[in-house]
């Protein structure tokens, strides 16, 4: 594990990791700022970005893209996240889906959708 | 690309070849008998094994496990193969799939069910 693990990587190998090991390898360690050899996963501000932009800042996917992210308030002293993002803002979607390992619930997994413009008028894109 | 590469990896990366990969880089290095570091499509008789005894040979794979394995005919001089296993034999189903690279037909994938018993009466498995 040293340098570009893709590069490295014969074919067919593809990064797929299920929620379990998000969290109960690459969120704890990135929690726990424990050092990883090599970032997989990146830390980025994903509302600095257009959701098209982000492909490219991942060294791993293809039709999944992984990110460290910060959240951010709407209101200073308020619970709920801001979510605006360049020329849109993302919004949630469906219901949460619960994360269990080892019989332990670790975490919540949650969808958002990005809209084109500004709330409430925002157009919903796929 | 050195010893096991199961061990390696970090947690989250999987061996999902394409059917492209499979044929371009696997089944190509296979057959011009190029060396290959390691073994990761092992070559095995998967005739001489029942079908849930082959998760094992595979050092890669989860819900699906790759191999090589030989052709063997049903007459001497015939071309219809011999797939009779251990405690049943594979039959051919559904419509085969022709693998493309670069716009050129490079091969053919087809799908096996295993049966088990004598041919014709085998009862079929999933």
């Amino acid at each position: 594990m040293v340098g570009k693990i893709s590069s490295d990587l014969p074919p067919g190998f593809r990064f797929h990791p299920t929620d379990e090991e998000l969290i109960m390898y690459y969120l704890r360690y990135q929690a726990t700022s424990r050092p990883c050899p090599v970032s997989i996963i990146p830390e980025i501000d994903v509302y600095k970005f257009d959701p098209w932009e982000l492909p490219d800042k991942a060294e791993f996917g293809e039709n999944e893209w992984y990110f460290f992210t910060p959240r951010d308030r709407k209101y200073p002293n308020g619970v709920r996240p801001n979510r605006a993002a360049v020329s849109g803002y993302w919004k949630a979607t469906g219901t949460d889906k619960a994360i269990y390992s080892a019989n332990k619930y670790v975490g919540i997994k949650k969808a958002l959708v990005f809209y084109k413009g500004k709330p409430p008028k925002g157009v919903k894109t796929d």
